[in-house]
């Protein structure tokens, strides 16, 4: 395993207490001592509870009205009175806060001391502040103050802390309703993350798993869910330690765990809790091809190529010529076709074009194919770039002489003496069709023989109902229509699907429905496309938007996929597309969500739109507007 | 009945047929003589079907393209083959488009033969086309299609045809639901209107009402749905006659009528139909005064008054001074005041306090009062405004002499010598407390002595959900953010509520919270308020925004207020207060909309913050950001 990923995926480990510490430096270097790189303790002192007043019989107004005219602490309500070593304190808010008591004082007097105890933990400097679990029922005053109570924070964060579950609730997955509920509330504010809690009882794999779509930045392991091995030190139950180190390995959270003030697991010592997360951190599988070509790019948003309107550079093609299945796939689809195009005439040569033929690896694959396959082939490589150009050019001087003619023109607009036996071509995109491959091929299946074949044979878009805050929040940063209303190149990561993904339509190679009589087509109707596709969906989601994947059949069953349930295994060469929607929808348990997909086409571009709706027993919940009318805000050139 | 308010609501009164005259010019005269302002009529002949090719066996590959490539209208395709007078014609566009067929052909045939007609509709100059009724099922495409269509038409609008019941379905609002479904698919486009066409059988009142709150620009009234009466004219049944009214009245809509081929009301005449209609339309109920006074102020959005950062001007003043009921309100509860004020003291002086006297109207209530009750009083006026303040000094100086002493200050500021028995003040706004009524007598009522009367005693905020596609457009139209989270002062015209509004939240004068020991309070606390408001919606709808309206008690009964169910007839000096929502939500019927509102402040303004949540069975269906955070988007100076 490469090390250097490794430490890229590192957490850090801090301590974290609920103590009262008299000389909080202590703590620190008990903490320290122990390993611990950080630490996690209250701002405040239980008593400065005082504050609101709870009991009105003992109310004196004049006290209160000082206090709400100029809310200072007194020295002795802090545990944090100064700034020593705040670069490795996380805050932990007062617990006896009630923001959304009935009692107006109360919840006047809570919403002040949180902002006292917010204003003084950015005084501190300290990067981050832990908010303490919601209770059940109201928390809409509890969200406005903390959404307001943020807006003043230069860089300090509010990680709300959640559990994975609650004892006393019968909805198994209340505690991310309510933290889903905060957080549309507060228009995911993206100082306001999650702390979440491993508690005893962990909740079913797909509600547990809903947590890697979230912006969880701590995870909080008390001491008290470790059981003992063997030997008595302390370990996580596998379940506890399969998620921990899914989530180091999707989320890098920063980790905190409690040390027990008795001794509960018979051989622990203060550093044994942070050893074993150590260790599990360590351990997290390795990274598979995909992800190590990934490393970097998780969750980054790229704007698709448009490979017919700007011609590649030279280190695009490059970085995807390293694709170790692709070109293997495309060996063997030409090599499968070799055979079965040699049963019908035997000695014949084969005639092979490969249109968009870039630096050349196709015309490799088509190569060794022949080779392999003890057939003769001819090959026509057609490249429309003047700088890849110069490649072939040097290719085929030193290395495939006259086995290869080669042929500077775009495949539109192309007219050879001779028609071929096979083309092929690799010009999908992330969605199959959105590089413009149908329309090449329309233009380029001239070539081909009437009983000629096609690399590949069709390809298929894909889509599903995707949750992701993190993907949501990239495109909102940009505050315009636009970026709402355009599909990216993305490695998902923190990301949740709403269900399995579900076919939206195919196009087939060679075209028999596309009139070759006419030279020069002024329409492009045939290449329009429209499809809903419905998921139900089976736990209560926030969506944010729509992952799309192709598959495609390069020939018979030699096939090409990166739909996660078909994965050719090891293929990089394309990251999913996600296509936002502009408001994040509710979708209850058991909702039908449908999506409206259209690929349209005028006489200069193509464009995809896109609607959904959420919808439960007939009736509409929400409807989004149909994203990208006419192309407005993105569409590819022709 | 003020004639030229009669003239403003008059429709205009068109004839439609779906007749397809070879001579277009003939049926436009016969509808002109029979007294029609305009006709409705196709504008492409049957035959044009036959772009869609539906009969695939008799497909002519070549044909399709040709026309695909390049539509052009063949003479004969077309009844409106000129743009003679097409300032009085409505075309129709074909009912044999099938824009949501399964068939890809059909599908996209169906959408080049609209924009065909569209585009000819545009060139003809025909400021409307009428799109037929929907068929159920899926309208995605349909909605698209239009969406995109629209787009390119510079002045020529759609109405979309939408009867009041269909036949075969069991949900009864259907026809509004897929109505609904295609304008929250098209954004609320403005150019997509509604053609409502009344059918034999209406709906429930509440449903047939929902379509006050849309863009009903036309509406439809066959002739085979009139009855006749005893002398055999055709007439409408009662609910058709006093729906079509209450549409005349709320939205002026163009009535389109059609004359039926044979007799079917015995003494009709051509013109009978439009005549029976303008009957209707002279004999609306008369304007209530509040609707007069209100006349070309309906559904148009107003800042709000900021009477303590900006002086208001004398018009404002005169306007509101007009007012019939408010001042009449105002002399009763000071009359009544007075006479409980005189049973303790007979013969002592009352000493009362107009606090914001303005241009003086309370004044003169004052010194009515007084003179009705044979009470002795002393007035002092304290107004801020330099500008009123003039007035004030002409009517002391020509009427009220001796009786009452003017105090130029900011009542917040001054500090009088004596102490008064009851304090007048006129400071509320649509939402109560809006013009900062609270923060003012706070200041005002050190000069109130402890059992002094404070008029009003107090003032309630009512909050209720919104449908009104007209008022969301209309903040929309701005394209940004600050509109959305900002309040208006409405006249509600095109608008439904969702549910009789609530209470939030109530001021009581004198406020004995408030420390009055206090001479120059800092903070503003005690003035902060929040409510969460709770509804259960009976009917499916979209929801817009909020309605606010307020309640005072001036003294004991008497009150004044602008909350549906208890206005006070007649007065028209507030309208009520809009506060939009971002996103229009969709509320299934039966779920609960919950309605969180808080009143904020700092010490240098007041603002309000909002949110709307919509569940059902205890799930989340749709939450919003909470609007207007830390008063980002309007506030209202302190």
């Amino acid at each position: 395993m490469d090390s250097t990923i490794d430490q890229f995926r590192a957490c850090p480990v801090g301590l974290l207490t609920n103590d009262c510490y008299d000389n909080i430096g202590t703590f620190i270097d008990e903490a320290s001592e122990a390993g611990h790189d950080f630490v996690a303790t209250p701002i405040a002192h239980p008593g400065f509870r005082r504050v609101l007043h709870e009991d009105k019989k003992d109310i004196n107004k004049d006290a209160v009205n000082l206090w709400r005219d100029g809310p200072v602490f007194d020295r002795q309500d802090l545990i944090l009175q100064t700034a020593a070593c705040s670069d490795i304190i996380v805050g932990m808010l007062a617990e006896w806060l009630r923001l959304d008591s009935t009692d107006e004082d109360i919840r006047v007097n809570s919403e002040l001391a949180l902002k006292q105890e917010l204003a003084w933990a950015s005084h501190l400097g300290l990067l981050s502040v832990i908010f303490p679990p919601l209770p059940k029922g109201n928390l809409a005053n509890t969200a406005r103050s903390i959404n307001h109570a943020v807006g003043s924070l230069s860089f300090t964060q509010i990680w709300m802390q959640v559990p994975t579950t609650t004892k006393d609730t019968e909805i198994e997955n209340e505690p991310w309703k309510q933290w889903n509920k905060l957080r549309v509330l507060t228009e995911q504010n993206t100082k306001i993350q999650v702390a979440l809690e491993l508690t005893e009882n962990l909740p079913a794999d797909d509600i547990l798993e809903m947590w890697l779509a979230e912006p969880v930045k701590a995870l909080i392991i008390p001491a008290e869910i470790f059981i003992s091995n063997a030997k008595g030190y302390p370990v996580l139950p596998r379940r506890h330690q399969e998620f921990a180190k899914k989530v180091m390995d999707k989320l890098r959270p920063n980790i905190l765990v409690t040390v027990p003030a008795t001794q509960i697991h018979a051989s622990a010592t203060p550093s044994a809790y942070q050893e074993y997360i150590r260790h599990l951190n360590r351990n997290l599988p390795e990274l598979d091809e995909v992800n190590q070509f990934a490393t970097g790019y998780q969750d980054y948003l790229q704007a698709p190529l448009q490979p017919l309107m700007d011609n590649l550079d030279n280190s695009t093609y490059e970085t995807f010529e390293k694709d170790p299945i692709k070109y293997q796939q495309y060996e063997e689809a030409v090599y499968r076709a070799l055979l079965d195009r040699a049963q019908l005439k035997l000695d014949v040569t084969t005639m092979i074009m490969v249109v968009g033929a870039g630096r050349g690896p196709l015309v490799d694959c088509c190569l060794r194919a022949a080779a392999r396959s003890e057939r003769k082939i001819h090959i026509y490589a057609v490249e429309k770039n003047p700088n890849a150009f110069v490649t072939l050019q040097n290719k085929k001087e030193n290395e495939w002489k006259d086995k290869v003619e080669l042929v500077f023109a775009d495949m539109r607009r192309w007219k050879p003496s001779k028609k071929c036996d096979i083309l092929v071509s690799e010009l999908l995109g992330s969605f199959g069709d959105n590089e413009l491959s149908p329309e090449c091929l329309d233009g380029a299946q001239k070539f081909l023989k009437d009983d000629g074949i096609s690399i590949p044979a069709n390809y298929t878009s894909f889509a599903a109902p995707l949750a992701s805050t993190k993907l949501y929040n990239e495109v909102a940063a940009y505050k315009d229509l636009e970026h709402f209303e355009t599909p990216y190149v993305v490695m998902f990561q923190q990301i949740s699907e709403l269900g399995s993904s579900q076919p939206l339509w195919t196009f087939e190679h060679p075209n028999h429905k596309f009139p070759t009589t006419n030279d020069d087509p002024i329409n492009n109707l045939h290449n329009i496309r429209y499809s809903q596709a419905k998921f139900t969906v089976q736990k209560t989601m926030t969506m944010h938007g729509v992952a799309g994947y192709f598959e495609s059949v390069l020939y018979k069953d030699v096939m090409i996929s990166i739909h996660p349930e078909t994965h050719s295994p090891g293929m990089f060469s394309w990251f999913p597309i996600f296509f936002p929607i502009r408001t994040p929808l509710q979708v209850p348990q058991g909702a039908q969500v449908t999506l409206d997909f259209w690929r349209q086409t005028d006489k200069k571009k193509i464009w995809y739109e896109w609607a959904v709706t959420v919808s439960k027993d007939g009736e509409d919940l929400a409807i989004s507007p149909i994203h990208n009318v006419g192309g407005r805000s993105y569409w590819v050139g022709l």
